[in-house]
């Protein structure tokens, strides 16, 4: 960690990334900090592939947790999504140090099963953000300008712009936040705002996710549900009849959770960032 | 309930059926048992849609515990799937009088979050079993006849053929059970052979779900884990690079649970019977 300066590394718990993804956000981050102030450190783990996955799990979970207790670090950036992360979450906690808990780790999708089982054990330091994967989207050097404005200026316009100071947040994808419920990794998000997104999922799946969500005790507890965007959602025959929104606001209705509206988070480019908990600037 | 008679109630908590399936399903049943020993009940709710449900959630959750309740019925069986059933669950729960708990019920899919629940409330007489919808499949005459043998005369053969006499058993849609972790409807499956099953879903996916199901701490104590077939899936680009036994076994490998191999149950006119709990004779 040097003055001034914030190292961070990349690492690929699901799905990898091209080399050129790297090259294309390293350029990036030369061009907006031109005096080195970004300091982008690809885990080779990143570029390799086993079926699915960026690596078999003993390569992904000795990546992470390699960056993870690097001290020289200052952040670990989730390279891309896909899926993984949840594969390498009960192997990876009990190799966190101390030195782990003090960096910052920021991205999306699939990667929240690893900020949900992080913030369940007190990591204070987490933020649902762009990924470096997202600069091959159209526009997607914004988002990856937004995620590089966090987490070395921790600039507030790359804020989701309704966070509080005074409420805690959390963001997810809903299925990824659904597959955490039940297991030892739910973090506990009582008396936070919490987001949700969705991507390509059929609405009575978006629905059934709500079921379980809204159903489980500790989440009707949250301050309350703010939707993010719900994008690609495919055609259901007979079409399901309600609107992402009207669903997620008839269950919040049905659980005495309150509905907070539209929050400004999805897989897309205008994808702001969530710090987890209390918003410290 | 009259002696030698088995009268069944009909209805259906996620999607409709078409009047055809009733009127199939009937004929069969009255070809099967000529004496009239099996009188089938479709409650008219059956018929109805609104957008992807056999009707709005007031009216199937009418329909249901209507039944739920009659005295002089012996049997509420599923018409089908789809979607849907999970929105009826808390709700319907008070609705439900002594009389209930006499009953069976029968139904897989969808309707296992209706099983789960109810065997969560302690309900003594729930199976994992083919539904009348069945009777379209190819072949699905043998389906709804196994169901019948099941309902109608307790027919060993109906049965799954791995079923014990000494450890307790539970069925469902691996989805459907994942949907229900982490709420109050989530069933103990303490020292229960689980059997769980799928269909439709990439194999990315039933990988997650399995980590969630393996994940939960209560289902972690299951006797052990029974992998039913898993059909339709879709290819998954890039391949997976496991097949559903691999990633059932490598699962419970990690997590201590014991896998016991295959399950005769699946989306399928081969789907066998499963009394959850221990089947009495």
């Amino acid at each position: 960690m040097a003055e001034g300066r914030t190292r961070i590394g990349i690492v690929a718990p699901g799905s990898a990334i091209d080399r050129d993804v790297a090259e294309r956000v390293t350029a990036l981050a030369g061009r907006l900090y031109p005096d080195g102030r970004a300091e982008l450190v690809f885990h080779p783990q990143c570029f390799e592939t086993s079926g699915h996955f960026a690596g078999r799990d003993e390569m992904r979970l000795g990546a992470l947790a390699q960056l993870a207790n690097d001290d020289s670090l200052d952040a670990v950036w989730f390279a891309r999504g896909g899926y993984g992360a949840c594969r390498l979450v009960e192997g990876l906690l009990p190799l966190l140090g101390e030195g782990a808990r003090r960096k910052t780790y920021m991205g999306y999708s699939d990667a929240g099963s690893l900020l949900g089982a992080l913030y369940g054990r007190g990591f204070a330091r987490l933020a649902h953000g762009p990924m470096p994967v997202d600069i091959i989207r159209v526009g997607g050097e914004a988002a990856v300008a937004r995620a590089l404005a966090f987490l070395v200026e921790r600039r507030p316009e790359a804020l989701e712009p309704s966070l509080s100071l005074e409420v805690p947040s959390a963001a997810f994808n809903l299925t990824i936040l659904c597959h955490l419920l039940g297991t030892p990794w739910q973090p506990d998000l009582s008396d936070h705002v919490l987001m949700v997104e969705e991507v390509s999922e059929y609405m009575y799946r978006i629905d059934r996710d709500l079921f379980q969500l809204t159903g489980n005790p500790a989440l009707r507890r949250v301050a309350g549900l703010k939707l993010g965007r719900c994008s690609d959602i495919p055609a259901n025959r007979p079409d399901f009849g309600q609107s992402e929104e009207e669903v997620a606001r008839s269950w919040c209705g049905r659980t005495g959770i309150a509905y907070l509206g539209r929050a400004d988070i999805g897989h897309d480019v205008g994808n702001k960032v969530v710090p987890f908990g209390l918003w410290r600037v």
